[in-house]
């Protein structure tokens, strides 16, 4: 798959994309990110994406010309699923929507910075409003990255191990058990005694136990019917 | 304040507290981030940092020892308000959360990797578990990441305009109102008559009237009481 991210700010995630699983995904031809400046489509001689607001409100909003320059050229290049736009006020991201979109060709992200993006882009070409959370960044640029490894992460062949991805938290609305590795013992502080018994079944039974019970106390919406 | 960050992959998000917002507050002497290589904390003579997990599970997870020794270390040069780990099956992170991290002196991020972290970790050493959201990631680095800039942002002076912060989503319990800026029409796409009228009491209604109205349609639990 490839993921398109149109931003201000290139240096704030670059390095990001050229690490670890995300460079893995790239290496294997799994999927690969571009990350646009948006100041290289804008017409504005003084290199502006951004201007002052109508009605004389704090901050600055990111024009229109510029980001509906880069969409058309990606958009001449091939088809796109979506046009994402990361914003607080956007659908919750979670992990079916990670799930739905990893099974998208080729999607678009585009990064508000500033104040926002002048209304007229989200009404015209922007097709799917996302939010990470309740809580406001310096701009799309973190949202972006997160929704992209999130993603990326698991279509089949990213994580060597596919079973690792299988057992994360969410993928079966159940909370992971806790896990441990040695020493057994770290200055008193304890191994449970049933995953050093080497007994599968019991430590089978165990992990689902400690699943419900942390979800239960942790997050007893997910067990919810939904 | 001061944040700092454990992680085993320090480049992932190095670029991002160079650049912004985040090295404007850096730069004013307001807030600085110190981003710590687990790996240079470990006792293994390889510098490995994680093993296999008990009970035979997929995966690798993080030791002990070495974050144990990077907490004490740095706890040692003075007092921390929290020791977070960022988790899926944390308490969710949301504005009000930053509103009052942005108030601590000092706290440590602890970034999980690979399958997880040994769990003596999270019983002995962190004072606090929070989450991004329903969605399973690479690693902490991002969500650490995200927590700096929603926490760093709001500190006073770090944004240069401070009613640009007053006026986010959230902070009143309200999605922010639409933004526009100039041309007024583009290609046939208007700018709303009254934010070019000038009024400036009919321009604040207008205001308040979108906000509630798209909080109502949006995110209508915002409205609810708490």
């Amino acid at each position: 798959m490839r993921i398109d991210i149109i931003t201000v700010l290139p240096e704030m995630i670059e390095g990001f994309f050229n690490c670890s699983i995300m460079k893995r995904a790239k290496d294997k031809g799994l999927a690969e990110v571009h990350i646009h400046n948006l100041r290289d489509y804008t017409e504005d001689k003084h290199r502006r994406v951004d201007d002052y607001p109508y009605g004389g409100f704090a901050g600055m909003v990111m024009m229109v010309q510029p980001i509906e320059s880069c969409i058309n050229a990606l958009k001449s290049e091939r088809e796109y699923d979506e046009v994402i736009f990361v914003t607080p006020d956007g659908e919750q991201f979670d992990q079916p929507m990670a799930n739905q979109l990893s099974l998208a060709k080729n999607i678009i992200i585009l990064c508000g910075h500033f104040k926002g993006i002048d209304y007229r882009i989200r009404e015209h070409l922007i097709t799917k409003e996302v939010s990470v959370g309740d809580f406001v960044l310096t701009g799309g640029e973190l949202p972006a990255a997160v929704m992209a490894d999130a993603i990326i992460r698991i279509i089949p062949g990213v994580i060597s191990d596919e079973q690792s991805a299988l057992s994360d938290s969410f993928q079966d609305n159940l909370l992971a058990a806790p896990v441990y590795t040695r020493p057994a013992d770290y200055k008193g502080w304890k191994v449970p005694d049933v995953l050093l018994s080497g007994h599968e079944a019991k430590i089978k039974e165990w992990e689902l136990k400690m699943s419900l019970e942390r979800t239960q106390r942790l997050r007893p919406d997910l067990l919810e019917d939904k």
